[in-house]
């Protein structure tokens, strides 16, 4: 049976799939209660909610469903904020802002890891089943009060000692992110260049290197990766831009265009948009922010500096300046209702099967 | 069947598992008899051989085995051989011919694709079954001889338009490798950055985007990797590295204990050894040539600069100046037979099924 395992069993899912938590408004409480309602796991994505507004998601996704769901929450960096640095950065924006007619220039605060420990607090509060991490293993404390409470920790790993890691400090299965993979890299020791290993070749050699459950990142769109991730050694595959493009997703539309009018060969990995390397579909903003990426202040400052950019491009109808965050699996995304596209994915694992 | 399709019943093998063309002395003719035998198929990797020892090396294929094999031709470059160019490219290499004690500074003659026709003439002399290329497709009167014999032709493609294009050129397969793969890229159109696409990936894709059989190459090394392939839509799996490292591999000692002793994200692409992107295990000469790796003469000229130095430092013991080429998937890779690597293959894939 491909939908039967530790990592079903304990989650108590139906199928091995795992919507991943994309932070950024993406990841609305429909879609997770849609995923989950369907069989998989969905994750709401709180990397940048202040802990009121992961409550208040959570409840929604209570409302829609009474089947298992995650919150993926980033593990926090508190960079020193420099005003040299920030004020070189922003005068490197400079030229989108006033394109955008952005008047005001971004300050950023003293970074804290304030926020998280709040959002630990309303998971444990709202007993969510599952909690993920992206970015790096919590301290030790915050992860025994989770296990304290049986919420289920999943890690996110690029590499086979990042895994080892995950497992050493206590994760009770973890994410492996392949090269592939749109979004943010999760590494979170050494460079981020020496940790893009294809889907392919991180998902055996790390399953033969850790006890708990392996789930395969990056690359998947249909249930052919899905049942390939798991001949691989892996017990769930966790899709990300596939399920971007469904009609539940919060993802803007000019981004949904972008993927799906995209091909496998158009994404690249940039820090210009948030400080820390991430996959998205190349643009002009990625292009002409390129020769200044080695110097620009490290995620979350940067983050902030970017994100009126952002948000007013995506009002004025501008993908060239978003991020538009996509795997290089691109070809194979499609609008349609999450529980359908779980469908399609059962029913084709189903299929070769026989 | 997982070993029944169109590509093994084209090619008239047993089992859907090919043994990569890797050039440079590693596909002694008793690895590629080996692999043919074990119900594979062998490649001589003719690529840095001229029509003599092309023909020696079928020959004696053709002796220990009367089992379908391929040869793999690199598609010719002829860049223009530029004196400034060759000698500040000498120049930077200097400290290596010193410490290795190498007196003579090597000269480059024109390039031309002379060898390559004699090649051409050699497979058909000896009817080769397969012919597999690298670096791009060969001219439509190159192509056109091989089909008159009725020679298998495989392209190799690193992106769905390229797989297109080898389609349309009237490739009877294509090889498509991802950017776990080991060795040079065989990207021939664009970019290569842009072609670093993950096999999981990169296979459904193209899948269904071509009608030719479809073998997947990059980041496989055992039964989980040779059944994924088929999974994800491939016809058959291409195995590099892990066959570099088996007995009758002519692999140098130092490199196979190189890739058996280095880890998943111990390699990284570099043009430095030949002037075109290959993927190796980080060494001294990788990191010390990468400032200049942007100016270097065009592939095969910094090849043949840097001959000399490759070959002394494996005659002297120093891996860290050797071309230590290696896909991501080392942990994978092990000393043994060839046919008993395909015969465990198998076996995990039969017990897979089951």
């Amino acid at each position: 049976m491909w939908n039967k395992n530790t990592l079903t069993e304990k989650i108590g899912i139906r199928y091995p799939i795992i919507q991943a938590g994309m932070a950024g408004g993406i990841t609305t409480p429909e879609l997770v209660a849609a995923v989950s309602n369907a069989g998989g796991l969905g994750t709401l994505g709180a990397g940048y909610l202040n802990a009121e507004q992961t409550k208040e998601s959570i409840r929604k996704i209570k409302q829609l469903t009474d089947k298992p769901f995650a919150v993926n929450l980033f593990t926090p960096e508190t960079p020193e904020v420099r005003s040299e640095e920030v004020n070189q950065a922003n005068e490197w924006l400079s030229p989108f802002r006033e394109a955008l007619h952005i008047s005001q220039v971004p300050e950023v605060n003293e970074i804290t890891t304030a926020v998280f420990e709040q959002q630990i607090q309303v998971i444990i509060e709202e007993q969510v089943p599952v909690c993920s991490f992206t970015f790096g293993i919590p301290s030790r404390s915050v992860l025994q009060q989770l296990q304290a409470e049986n919420i289920l920790l999943m890690g996110t790993a690029t590499t086979v000692a990042e895994a080892k890691a995950n497992e050493e400090n206590g994760m009770d299965m973890v994410v492996m992110q392949g090269s592939e993979a749109g979004g943010h890299r999760g590494t979170f020791s050494g460079s981020f260049e020496d940790a893009m290993i294809g889907t392919m070749a991180l998902i055996p050699q790390t399953a033969d290197n850790v006890t708990i459950p392996v789930v395969a990142a990056g690359g998947m769109s249909d249930g052919r990766g899905v049942l390939a991730s798991l001949v691989l050694g892996a017990q769930g595959a966790q899709l990300g831009t596939a399920f971007l493009t469904t009609s539940e997703s919060g993802a803007n539309k000019q981004h949904k265009n972008a993927v799906l009018n995209s091909r496998e060969n158009q994404s690249a990995i940039t820090s210009a948009f948030s400080g820390k390397p991430a996959r998205g579909i190349q643009n002009d903003f990625m292009i002409k922010m390129k020769q200044y990426e080695t110097h620009l202040p490290a995620y979350p400052i940067q983050n902030s500096l970017t994100k009126p950019i952002r948000g007013e491009a995506g009002k004025q109808n501008l993908p060239e300046w978003m991020s538009l965050w996509s795997g290089q699996n691109p070809r194979l995304c499609k609008q349609q209702p999450a529980g359908e596209f779980i469908a399609s994915i059962v029913s084709q694992i189903t299929e070769m099967q026989t």
